[in-house]
């Protein structure tokens, strides 16, 4: 094994902008009130460290208020990291969008992405993170898995295709809302991306779907990169491995935090470290600044012990690398 | 074991009026759309087999329209099986309601309780289905189990001593919409239902409920038997076992509802079957009747085959039993 | 809520004599040699801060060598925390050994039980940790639930009964070896220790059998507390909350132990932290030594921030406790 | 969608020789008698519909012994389905075998792989099924993903190139016996079988790993299918997909396995349905016996029903799939 990187990735953090607005589920309307996407960019803008802002497609960001969009994330200093074109709260994406059996659904959701395309060269956006959560099924017998899946991987190809100058970063999500997603986990993800044959696809690891797809995050950054370099984003959030729970970092789970990021320096990654959270009842900016610290907190972490971890690692010896996680969790303890 | 009940109870089905009516998630706000309840009470009436509703409280029924409802039940030949109290969907309930931390919550949550029993007397319905489902806590170190375990408890026994004539039927699920719920599980919703010393305060199992939380709902059954014959009410839908994705009856299993009904009939349970479904992109109706019919067919095989089922129970032997199984699932096919 | 208790339970650690040794698998019949009892004790007496044995009855501890082993333990200054009788490596149990369908395995079990608890007496060993692994069921329609559970809860009365002297500590499980255990989580426990009516029989804790389980380990500790201060024992390790992988404490989780030892202590837990870990391909002492550390290194947390912790709960804002927690996991490095 | 199969591939069932011998668990080294290969084989040649045996490696064949057992296959008109080469069992594997960290275990690993498949060219068996078990991690900080995870890739392809006439088909499991597998799922897997270059790499489905993977089987087909045809073998079991339970097939589940042999005909699938079982307690011979009847029923339901399951799912409409899935299980029920 090479010499660990002795130092860390300069992080650059962000969040999603819906973060900051009004949370539901399917009991209950509303838990907050419903702030404008400007107000909410305002308060975004309070939260310590930020540098940039995701925006979802319609509810944020259309063709109309691109140029106003544009002005007021200026005049913030923030940078919009990417968009999040909306095919998942439409209901006539119920039944998917790009993989839908309803060719007409699936032309006018190409048609919907062409023009966010546009608007996010509009805002000098280089990256649309694609989250088809209605992309999949609820009931066995209900998906034609060869053509939906065919489809699926087809459109992405034309978008990659038509827009070479901007990446298409997949996110995928093992459940919710549909019970099954075509886009489920990083190893899928990584087939569809060699698939479309473009170097500009890519995928987006949300740590929590990771986590629900029982997936170790560390090691899906490595399947990325043996596939070519391929991860684009990342978002984060914490969760009880059981479902998409969307709480703050670290609330629940430390040291996977921390291998996670010790790999995404191992591998070079030098993009965003969004913030995705859904604070249910929670203060938002709160909360969203909460994880921001834990993830500094934890690059603290590793700053302090990197060469130790990359031995450990070496040594593959439990009982050790407990010693050293011991002594970095605990060590300094008053 | 003593012989087994030669003839199945004959079974009663009901449905949880909101099934008929809009279905939303946290990313899509309404699937479909916004019927009122007598519009949803004239569809649930066209569906083959029922012959009881639930209503949930506020929304369907309130001081104010409980005559009109109780005439509309009457002229379709509806008997009202439950009110389900809106302890979920109001966000004054976001951090508990009978269990809040804050006494003017929990306060609150009584008086709306005790409107809704009295309601329930006025419908001649003598069962309140309680789900306190935002009672519990997401994060680590939010919750004071002792204290609010203990409110939670306390009021329970209170309206049940206020309403004598009134059964509590608790309805438990793991986890959603907080990640913990403080009634989790058949187990220990009996602990609470005994720490009242209530005659009148049972258990309300709801298939998908059941799955999630890792039980097998048979042999909840015979807890709540075990416990002084506390099983009052049940709720069906089916799921993958990871969430409460309350599908139709049977999409996904068949021997888990073969085995609980076997066991149902074994423990006397004479109590209502009510669809308890979230048909977000079904039609609504015919999701309801197919489940009911799931349901038929399964009795259908355990009236054929009830003695040869108690043996294989008595033998244990688990090849045998396959055979056996086998002959009912697919002995008959052409 | 009451103020906090200011100081901690002074700990006392312990560990099961068999962690020390070979160790396998359904694949590998060993991963490390086969040492004798009384080389594992000798192994045992230098991990630092045990001073406690748990002995499995028939492997460690038989009529033939109590006395040998009182004198061993006696020369060693180890105290014989529990008796954990075997009744489940021995193939009479492949059936269930207390609720088994064959009524001569029942009386077999009964008999082995009656000795076991000599032996304890004998050893001045208070306690009979009690894990029926083999008593449950794997297939649908192989056990059958009404008797199986009744005869499960009879023995063990009859037991708490003719040794009223000695403490019976049930340790559930929710699965492995059986698909489906009878004593699967704390609450159903608690209704079998309810239903004795004897006060000597309580429940064991085993922090990995609760995370497999769902549970959060402190609330279970708090249901114990409420049914009447049931917590009669303790077993740490660690694993992924899918399946019991008995691993090394502290090194997937953290919060959760933190906030088990405060509940612990708020509810007057003075019983022992025994370790009962697997360490397939580690050295054992190592990995006992290590969770021994981790869990004096949480108490460490736990001594220097009780009073904010309680304020923590007290409050239930996520935001403010993750601001105290992350001050307390990670607010000291450097 | 092209117009559904209207006749199924025939199917060839298979077993794995050592599911007729000794089980055992971590706990109990053996429910069983221990019978020789040559008794298993006698018991495997009574069980009806099989027509192949795969033989683990060193314990069922070996240079030794390999022209003996040849002549007993032929003996028994049994063909010699697949050799799976024991990584598993041998404690020298137990830090991984092909991605050993020890570079002379990754070696010794080589040697007894090509051993292997030298006795499989003797056999005239041309696939080898390789079920790395070993290959993975345990705790968090203890692999290295990039380095292991290319050792294991770089000597399948290795193997692959010395061996160009024989099938390699990777086993997939996502855990047991380590926390973590390297081949996890079908989508990591497939990447593996991409990145080998060689045609004659593909995967293995066991029916039961992939339940516990979170997936759902029949989509797995698909996957394997747009990968390039890469299905090479078949494994049946069932589960209640939190473990590897390795029951009797359609024990606990029933659509999964009818929509799994839809998928298989339409992918064109046409090797072995091979039993992978492990019937701790249970008569072998007869476990393995009623999977294979499980499957033939199924398989009569599909043939029954194809052109309207092919409908179902061009239509994808839930409540009309119900409708003929009850027909399917219930319709006949007298």
């Amino acid at each position: 094994m090479s010499a660990p990187r002795q130092t860390a990735t300069r992080r650059k953090y962000a969040a999603i902008l819906g973060n900051l607005g009004n949370t539901c589920d399917r009991f209950c309307s509303g838990y907050k009130d419903n702030p404008s996407s400007m107000e909410m960019l305002r308060r975004a803008g309070k939260v310590d460290g930020i540098s940039g802002i995701e925006l979802v497609g319609t509810w944020d960001i259309r063709p109309d208020n691109s140029r106003e969009m544009a002005k007021a994330l200026g005049d913030m200093g923030l940078e919009c990291v990417s968009i999040i074109p909306d095919l998942f709260a439409d209901k006539v994406w119920r039944f998917g969008s790009l993989s839908a059996k309803d060719g007409a659904v699936r032309q006018k959701a190409m048609d919907y992405l062409r023009t966010m395309c546009g608007v996010a060269r509009e805002l000098k956006c280089g990256l649309i993170n694609l989250w088809p959560g209605q992309d999949g099924y609820d009931y066995l017998f209900q998906g034609n898995y060869l053509s939906e899946r065919a489809w699926l991987a087809e459109n992405i190809t034309l978008l990659a295709q038509e827009f070479p100058d901007l990446k298409f970063s997949l996110e995928y999500k093992a459940r919710e809302p549909r019970t099954h997603s075509y886009l489920a986990r990083m190893a899928d993800t990584l087939l569809v991306c060699l698939g479309t044959g473009c170097g500009n696809v890519g995928v987006t690891i949300d740590t929590g779907h990771a986590f629900v797809g029982g997936e170790n995050a560390a090691e899906s950054v490595v399947l990325a990169k043996q596939s070519g370099d391929r991860l684009f984003h990342m978002h984060f959030n914490d969760n009880y491995k059981t479902w998409d729970d969307d709480m703050i970092v670290g609330s629940i789970h430390s040291i996977e935090y921390l291998e996670l990021l010790y790999w995404l320096d191992e591998c070079g990654y030098k993009g965003w470290l969004s913030m995705d959270q859904y604070p249910y009842r929670e203060d938002a900016a709160g909360a969203i600044s909460e994880s921001i610290k834990w993830l500094m907190g934890f690059d603290a972490m590793l700053e302090a012990n990197r060469p130790r971890l990359a031995q450990a690692i070496a040594a593959g010896d439990a009982v050790a690398t407990s010693r050293l996680l011991r002594s970095i969790v605990q060590g300094k303890q008053s």
